[in-house]
């Protein structure tokens, strides 16, 4: 069967190394970078392409005789490129963080008989997934309350942050309105506010943040409460809406001796070079997610824990893994044909088949990433 | 007798209206902007001159009949401002916060019978006259440590801080290395580091950095132990390491989308959208200088306290006023022949007579700022 993975990045690499180790795959990879695909392990069966994405017909031209995409490009790229795809009737998981709405594809991929897997990481991923499979066991789902972060292990400078991330990515997170479900009604809060601080042991307290990471469970699930907050060394949060609320953000070009120039570039730029998760740099990956209802007329709670940290045996970034192998075993589940609902698919209704959670998370369980659940009564 | 005041900035223009108060002065002030000089109260008799003082032949032309310069133009332009002046031969009084030494241009000014005051503001400034003083009154000085800063007394968005200097002047504090001397020998401290909370009673605990503020006294006293700290709200250190770690104060270009572009040039844009103190903003200037010492075999400390607030009736702001004053009353100094001395002259020099020190504070108190001294034993 074959794969192809767009995007040579910190993520998309690994999803191809996992992939490709799977004798039933053919494996290959397409980047506009060259320097990208020649970091690509040569002892590795993986087929370099090197071509410009951006490209629709380039997307129909070079998917022609693959079976499933995985799509890695960066966000602001992920629709048009997922678009593409579903077009050219081919399945696809999908992990850009795109950040239109992936249902408006919907009908498309429907007529043209596609699965396309979308959100398909740790949160967006994993949480929606989990959410909506302890929304299928319950009766009734009171609140869904998710909190999860990428952090480095050693913290430097003034940043404490660096990401496998595009740090343009990492940054709508920081300027994305937040959508969240509170009483059963749909309210927006500013990104990065209601800071809390939450300890993890093992790790200390760290600081969440409101965050657009609800996706499309705040359309799918009819759960009265549902929140999502991001995680970040203490400080991160002053930092950034320091940032922000200077200006360091806007998209808006302003003029500085004779040039006109978005502050925005300007920023990523600098970021970059502090925020550029290196080689060898050790990061974890932790999620905490709370589910709270009720099952035959007793108040339950279900909470998911994950702690994930960086791969010394293979020199694996911990945010690599956590994304990068949900990818691949949902791709797995296609492949197999565990799954073939057709349309725009968040993990939240593949969460409504135990066979298929099951199947996910026994194969993170096999690459070492665990997600401890416990049940109580409440 | 003739007075012409350099820049008609926030503190020039105060330092204009406080000199044309004296029937004995013919006062005019000089700009590169119209604008600047448009927002001059019309009803006051004083001379606009609209021409670009960073012409040396300019500045001698315009300065031809004048008695005495004060020098308030930004500060990377203040030396070649000075000594324009001083090898035109006119005495002036200069607030710019020079980067350069000026001790460069004593040798022009005693050859030219000119008498320069320099670092004419609060710190450097009456701090360097305050702590000059008591040097001369003790038989021996132990210590000399000055707590000085700005602020407004509405704290806004994530910042906490507006100024009526240029925004590159302030980054310059939060850049340049701070020199201090400790038990004999000279030390140079990253600025921002050493942050130490104090409390001031009234305003609350404020936040104090090195900074490089002892400038003169450094050579000029024999004292073992000086050190100028800057305060700021709490918080405001974090943000501006942050801001350098980050490379947002390099005067490296980097390219962006083909256009190369100074990091510094965004930023000072950014910050003065923010950090322009506008008319009508409440601000206050708090110093705290403690001088430790022998006198007569017995261990004093003489501490100065200054608290100023913005000036509601006449509408100037504290920075403005506690800056402007001090050269205003140095002028007067100057023009009724108090202060002779030819040369290159920092306030410590004027310290040691005290009929100039009475004079200054005498002006000062007249004016609504007060510099309240202590003496104790320990």
């Amino acid at each position: 069967m074959k794969i192809m993975v767009f995007g040579a990045g910190l993520i998309g690499i690994p999803i191809a190394y996992d992939l490709a180790k799977d004798p039933a795959f053919d494996v290959s990879i397409v980047d506009i970078n060259k320097n990208n695909l020649d970091a690509i392990n040569s002892k590795t069966v993986i087929s370099k392409i090197n071509k410009d994405l951006s490209n629709a017909s380039t997307v129909s031209e070079v998917i022609k005789d693959q079976d499933i995409i995985v799509n890695a490009v960066p966000g602001f790229m992920g629709f048009a490129t997922l678009k593409a795809i579903i077009e050219a009737g081919k399945n696809v998981v999908d992990i850009t963080f795109l950040s239109e709405d992936p249902f408006k594809l919907d009908k498309l991929a429907i007529k043209n008989n596609v699965t396309a897997i979308v959100d398909c990481g740790v949160a967006p991923g994993m949480s929606n997934l989990l959410a909506g499979y302890v929304n299928t066991i319950f009766d009734k789902t009171e609140s869904i309350l998710i909190y999860v972060g990428g952090l480095p292990e050693v913290r430097e400078c003034s940043h404490d942050y660096k990401a496998v991330f595009s740090p343009i990515d990492v940054i709508e997170e920081y300027t994305r309105p937040a959508r969240y479900v509170e009483n059963g009604k749909l309210v927006v809060r500013s990104a990065l506010s209601d800071p809390e601080l939450i300890n993890f042991p093992g790790i200390g307290k760290l600081e969440a943040f409101n965050s657009d990471g609800l996706r499309t469970l705040a359309d799918t699930l009819n759960v009265p409460n549902m929140k999502e907050k991001t995680l970040r060394y203490p400080g991160h949060i002053e930092k950034m809406l320091f940032l922000r609320e200077t200006g360091f953000f806007s998209y808006n070009e302003i003029e500085i001796n004779g040039q006109k120039i978005r502050p925005i570039d300007l920023t990523s730029k600098l970021l970059f070079l502090c925020w550029e998760m290196k080689q060898g740099d050790i990061d974890f990956t932790v999620m905490k997610i709370i589910v709270e209802g009720w099952k035959v007329e007793k108040k339950v709670r279900y909470t998911y824990n994950l702690f994930d940290r960086f791969d010394e045996k293979e020199n694996i970034h911990s945010m690599a893994r956590t994304t990068g192998y949900t990818a691949t075993m949902v791709v797995r589940l296609l492949a197999e044909g565990l799954f073939i609902q057709k349309g725009i698919i968040p993990l939240e209704y593949i969460g409504k088949e135990k066979t298929c959670v099951d199947f996910i998370l026994q194969g993170l369980k096999e690459r070492g990433i665990f997600y401890r659940e416990t049940q109580e009564f409440i």
